[in-house]
């Protein structure tokens, strides 16, 4: 049998991680070779949902094609978020909740997404549809991971089906929604202990009509943890522009209590930022106001501003 | 509430047809505002297939951002098989089974492929899992679209999902599947009456690293009714490479009955075809041994061979 691996993006999150092992594990029950491995190092949010539901985390890889000729990508598509070397490979399934882009294949494959707030709560439907039981830890990973992608429901990318498959999957793993929800959001929010390149871990590259585009965001209880740092991280985001060529490098800081952001932008292309919302940086920093999801709220804006 | 249409691609063929009638008729039971509508003008075979099962063909249409802003495509995605405005709408949903290319968006979509025969296939699950009942037409119509695309199961393409989903539709439909389907299959074969233009109808085109690649195929049960019009067949594939600028035009003649094909290929290109099967072209034209499926034993070879 051929062995696949399977991974969500670099710069790994809850959903990312929780979706590679859950994949796996409906895979395994049906009778594939296959094993979960991650492409980067896990936040601190995702380290405390593992540790909580005890589970191990993937296999770190650098890339894919040394040991397998076939992948499966979770909770991603765009090429530039994927392995680097994803183009020697076949990619022969996707489960995903993000727009398609820079995105092909040769051949058919299974691609399964749905515009709902979490990659789990599809993956929920493909348990259920292939009837495989799913174990308390797998529930508690695939709740989690709805938990982090919604931020506990707040977000506007929620859907009623992630709310529903939560419900379900917190009876499965065992848990208090909200209880659990909120010690998770807040061991990922707690930005006491991180170096600046932890800040700036959650980064995704975008293409947008041919401009590099790079958008990390932070969720936190106050954005003043991230601003009393502002120097070091404009820093490190004016040498990641410098590194990578990029034309806009946007650093999204989001309160999970407010529900609204900051914004750090840097790049030739701040402008672009400030036609999308109708805002002006001052000192690189604008307010977004009630902007949570990169998903929804930032990268489909800054796509058509860009498309102009 | 919005008004979506729903169509496959250009040159309609049966399943494309009847992929559009299904979808419409399961999201009209969920309670949307939803039209199946074509791109193009009907093949004799699915013709047959809507008089036999008494269905109304969708309306043609050129364009469709002049009526809705909103669409869902079915046995399709790349952009140049689509509407010719497709970038000047939202794609909210695809139901398709080839292979991803040309085709971004900037939001998040239903999205639903897999590597079957049929994308009636994939209908059928989602017909069962919302619990939709399938009218005997639609039955009727969604079991001619897996017999048109798997050459009545004789198709490489064809997997076990596709038989299995036949039998269940032709209980439905209330048909005998051997029986129906080679008449079916011979009402489109019969070339007789057909013109030249309507002998390369059913064209697909394809961008292969750069390159502009026309890929025609017809059925037929003895080729020679297609070779003995050769020199009009050449001279209309040479007059579409010229005025679209293609680098190759590949027309498939397949023969249903043997399984084998012949190709006649235009354009500075020919070489490419040459190189993947390991064949010459004398005249124009070469033997392709035991190829039926353009899209599993044309299109992928040809991408591959066109990236070296």
């Amino acid at each position: 049998m051929t062995k696949t691996l399977v991974f969500g993006h670099k710069n790994p999150d809850t959903d990312t991680i929780c979706s590679a092992i859950s994949y796996a594990e409906l895979k395994k029950a049906q009778g594939a070779d296959i094993e979960a491995v991650r492409l980067g190092e896990l936040n601190s949010e995702t380290t405390f949902v593992l540790d909580y539901f005890q589970a191990t985390a993937p296999r770190l890889v650098q890339t894919v094609a040394n040991e397998v000729s076939e992948v499966a990508l979770v909770d991603h598509n765009e090429r530039q978020q994927s392995a680097n070397d994803i183009d020697e490979v076949t990619v022969t399934a996707v489960v995903d909740h993000h727009r398609i882009a820079n995105f092909e294949t040769s051949d058919p494959l299974y691609y399964r997404a749905e515009p709902v707030g979490c990659t789990t709560t599809i993956l929920l439907k493909m348990f259920r549809e292939n009837e495989v039981e799913i174990s308390k830890t797998v529930a508690g990973l695939m709740l989690s991971a709805i938990i982090s992608d919604t931020l506990l429901f707040q977000s506007p990318t929620c859907t009623e089906e992630d709310k529903v498959a939560a419900e379900k999957l917190a009876v499965i793993a065992d848990v208090d929604i909200q209880t659990y929800g909120m010690e998770m959001l807040k061991a990922g929010a707690d930005v006491s202990k991180k170096t600046v390149a932890e800040l700036l871990l959650d980064a995704k590259e975008f293409n947008m009509n041919g401009n590099k585009v790079e958008i990390a965001q932070i969720n936190v209880v106050d954005v003043n943890d991230v601003l009393n740092r502002r120097s070091e991280v404009e820093a490190l985001m004016t040498q990641n522009v410098v590194d990578k060529g990029l034309d806009l490098y946007l650093f999204v800081i989001t309160n999970i209590l407010t529900n609204d952001s900051i914004g750090i932008s840097i790049g030739s292309k701040t402008s672009v930022v400030e036609e999308a919302y109708g805002i002006k940086f001052v000192e690189n920093q604008a307010p977004l106001k009630g902007v949570v999801s990169r998903k929804k709220q930032v990268v489909p804006i800054l796509t058509d501003t860009f498309a102009k």
